[in-house]
């Protein structure tokens, strides 16, 4: 069996006694760790665990599926994720392979911050499509997203932005080279996204949002350092959100007087923030 | 502290190990039960908290929240959900009132049919708005959430019906005379929601979905009698999925094919679900 389990958003005690017990029975334990990460050493899983957990990175899930797999249609096999198995990635390669392999695949749910972000004191009857929000490079500025937030616009949805985390980069210059070094860690902060959710705007022109959009910029949902902002996209661009992770959302134009009188709670300039929701949400 | 605990999706082992620690320190411990209930009974959930459980019904939290909270500014109290404390129902009237009283309110998060629901393969950022499905009565047939499906179906994108439940109902005749007999509880069924889908399009005819449209039947995710099964309206509007709790989606026109073949892993018909890919979702 193969076991997919969720995490959930923060450390190693938001696991469930389903997804521990499924682990206890388990004899390979992998982690995943390229998608989203956990906020706790790998040594601390492995402590509650009393197992050893193998960090899998990108490469390995995608090329060496069938390691992973090793004889799990005879013992049980742990893949852990951070948030719910069926979170933003599904994992669907690693399924497939296994069911070709006739190995049966288990999930175990978990909190995700799709469902998490209602901490926000937004509906999450009043979202529309979620977005994942890459780092820009030089060459390379992806703005698909933009005619999803455009679309959730027009029917005055809330847009969750999932912002993007890279683990284990290398350098052009390292990886042309085939030096295995890796840059540190990056994490999207709500600036950054902010920031290219400006640029986008500003070519687009096509007002899916503008700088006096209110937003909510949340970070490391569901720890006791939890932190939540709401404001313009002009004020938040420069708001600290403190380190990782970060997740937007664009608040639409069906916001609702209750969803404001919780958002105006964490406001980062309340009279901005009370002249917008006039001016740009007829919310008084 | 008021702790407001997510208990998942199934039975007392989807708790996280973080929910289940406040549990601990709490003094009075609550079991919200009226707008999703678990499936197992409270004595399985007091055997492993070893607390005493009480299960508060909707108008317990309505009119006695001050008992609920009594005292929570010096102890803890657990008001226990299921499924995700921010999901559906979100409790505002609790929180708000805690806050008022000077209590220090806390989530503990879990998983919840929002997000679990891309058990189904479909892809979580296809979808478009939640809707909530009550069930009809003689004089009472609510369908605005059709506006919001319609919205979703314009865009091509999934659409999660979420059905109602009835606890501790009374009849109309003993709701009059005040006698506090209950109904058994009641779970709308697939068939059921299917079946008020089929009769406010056919009153508003403006082609939201139709028979043929392709949706996904799913009943007790997250336990090990999952039940998942695809098919047009009008097959599923027969499909047996047992015992609660159901939720059911709208399969969008901008289903990707990657989606489909998962999908059709658990098509009630194979040769009807092949045929309405290619006519009405241009899927081959």
């Amino acid at each position: 069996m193969l076991y997919i389990i969720g995490l959930g958003l923060s450390d190693e005690f938001d696991i469930t006694l389903r997804g521990l017990n499924a682990i206890k029975t388990c004899e390979r334990v992998y982690l995943e760790a390229y998608t989203s990460i956990l906020m706790v050493e790998k040594e601390k899983l492995e402590a509650l665990y009393q197992k050893n957990v193998i960090v899998a990175d990108r490469e390995m899930v995608e090329t060496q599926s069938d390691e992973i797999l090793k004889d799990a249609d005879k013992i049980n096999v742990a893949f852990l994720v951070v948030g719910d198995p069926y979170g933003a990635t599904t994992h669907t390669d690693l399924v497939i392979r296994a069911e070709e392999l006739g190995i049966q695949v288990k999930a175990i749910h978990n909190a995700s911050i799709m469902n998490a972000v209602g901490c926000t004191g937004l509906q999450l009857y009043n979202f529309g499509q979620t977005i994942s929000m890459v780092f820009f490079t030089e060459s390379w500025r992806p703005d698909s997203w933009y005619d999803r937030v455009k679309e959730n616009s027009n029917l005055g949805l809330h847009t969750l932005c999932l912002l993007d985390i890279k683990v284990k980069e290398q350098s052009v210059e390292n990886l042309v080279r085939g030096r295995l070094i890796y840059e540190p860690p990056r994490y999207m902060t709500t600036n950054q996204a902010i920031d290219q959710l400006l640029e986008i705007e500003q070519s687009r022109n096509e007002k899916a949002y503008t700088e006096d959009t209110l937003a909510v910029a949340v970070a490391r949902v569901g720890s006791d350092s939890q932190k939540l902002a709401s404001g313009t996209l002009k004020q938040l661009l420069t708001t600290d959100m403190g380190g990782p992770l970060h997740s937007l959302v664009l608040v639409g134009k069906r916001l609702h007087i209750m969803e404001a009188e919780v958002l105006r709670k964490f406001a980062v300039g309340l009279e901005e923030f009370n002249r917008v929701l006039v001016s740009e949400y007829n919310v008084k």
